[in-house]
């Protein structure tokens, strides 16, 4: 049985105490206090991880759990152009749950708060029926400077960082059945952020608007089409394809947690961008161009429209 | 079957989209974005609000669930003398759970929220067993002045708001099978949070240490103790014990939500803050004094260890 108050004092230990960076107090008063630079506006993103919703025992080992939990985060604060300031954990637990499940899950979780210089600040613990993570990330950005799903016009080239679909290729193979080592490198268990390249096109001005690659890339695309009040086409034969993935999961799998960011026509664009490739896969287009929000050009030359269908929680999943 | 996408359309319109306060993005971007008065300090506290470990379905409506979850991250942000800026939820829900119990819930919620001017900014959804809600407050107090559990002297005197122990009495009779109307004025069911009670005493630096009384008045004096080094001495004849309660419930009952704090020695207190009752009912001593972080005198003149035994969300409650 797993005893709230020691789990809270380990949790305690494993976050350090001391201020760090933003943080004038963590982990033991009533809140934690962070302090902003000033000009700056507050960030903020909650994701919830459920066990057998967002992972299963069986097939993420706790570590990668963890790792999962505070990426889907960070990558929010990375869709806005931000950098992250503290992060929170509410955390719930079945009593059956080994200890050793909760010490992988946090050392996964805050080795990669480590990476990105931030302190585990705060959180909530409670005893659950099934293993329930709810993360929340604070970050900052430069007053007025945060990029929105909004700011997307006509005529603005699509681009998304890295490759997609390779995440989702790793579930379809798990889903098969089929036996994966969760190797490091493995972005399903192991996603990065892309802290550093979402914040180098804020700080030139040269995104006018971004989402990170959560659900899927229809499915993103149609929330920047969407508060953008525009719509969208895409060149399948332009996305780039993660490992062992296909066109069909590069549009539709999701948890790649790349960017995907929209450019005024006319802007230079670099082929990488804080150390990761870039690619233009499409453009935006006025919403009366077009019958649905997104439509997608085939290496035959045809379009299409681009149904969404990403990932959907309360979908049943086989 | 709850669909995700309509719920997040449903919350999105309950909760507004205009921009309110402090608010600059609210719901429909991958972070919100506030803006913090000028030198101002962030706050931050989650609370997780647990089907059969907070609430029970037959006991407590949907409304007062609501309510009562909000109000928890509120009375924090209260204990640290702070003014809430906006909430968030993450929300986890059974797919057979009625369509109307979500309303109830969001409704209570949103009311509470309404009542202290702050908007629902952000949150998650996910697919649970039991219901699950993680409620995030922000706040803000100007910098350096939040007020901590770590500045209790020896010498400061103790008070606490309101009652103690009614919330308490409330639960005892839930437990023993006995009918109760959940009325408005029962402060089980619908707490208040003393956000202006506290902001009061950090407006004055009255109050050298804060926590509010979530876990029972034996643990979270324990918890000033703790922080500050100190230990401290009540008088069980000053105590204010709420509505159907006795001692042992006002001194180990959780769910109050009235505030702990300590007061220099010789500074001067009102009987009411904010219009809420203050009462004096013990005084910091230096740790060394007692082998025990808390002693209670009786009526009859003799002193006692006070033992903690407020609400262990991992202990078996039958």
């Amino acid at each position: 049985m797993i005893q709230e108050r020691n789990l809270i004092k380990t949790i305690r230990r494993l976050a350090g105490s001391s201020p760090v960076g933003a943080l004038v107090r963590g982990i033991g008063d009533d809140c934690a206090v962070l302090r902003l630079l000033p000009g700056s506006e507050l960030l903020v993103t909650t994701d919830l991880c459920i066990e057998n919703v967002h992972f299963r025992r069986a097939w993420h080992p706790a570590v990668a759990v963890g790792h999962r939990c505070i990426t889907r985060g960070l990558s929010d604060i990375a869709a806005m152009g931000g950098h992250p300031l503290a992060c929170f954990l509410s955390l719930g637990l079945p009593e059956d749950l080994p200890q050793s499940w909760v010490n992988g899950f946090l050392r996964g979780l805050l080795a990669q708060a480590s990476r990105f210089r931030i302190p585990l600040a705060g959180g909530d613990i409670s005893s659950t029926r099934q293993i329930t993570a709810d993360i929340l990330l604070t970050g900052q950005v430069p007053a007025g400077k945060a990029v929105l799903r909004s700011g997307a016009r006509p005529g603005d080239r699509i681009y998304v960082t890295g490759s997609l679909g390779g995440s989702a290729a790793t579930l379809k193979q798990l889903f098969a059945g089929k036996k994966i080592t969760p190797a490091k490198s493995n972005t399903h268990f192991y996603p990065t952020p892309r802290i550093a390249a979402g914040a180098w096109l804020r700080e030139r001005s040269l995104a006018t608007s971004m989402i990170d690659l959560s659900d899927g890339l229809s499915v993103d695309l149609s929330h920047i089409c969407e508060e953008s009040s525009v719509s969208a086409v895409v060149e399948a034969g332009k996305i780039p394809i993660g490992k062992d993935a296909d066109l069909e999961l590069a549009l539709h799998g999701g948890e790649d947690y790349e960017l995907l960011f929209t450019v005024p026509r006319r802007a230079r664009v670099p082929a990488r961008i804080a150390g990761i490739a870039v690619t233009e896969i499409g453009e935006i287009r006025n919403r009366g161009d077009y019958s649905s929000a997104i439509q997608i050009l085939g290496d035959n030359g045809r379009v299409r429209a681009l149904p969404q269908h990403g990932w959907q929680h309360f979908a049943k999943r086989s």
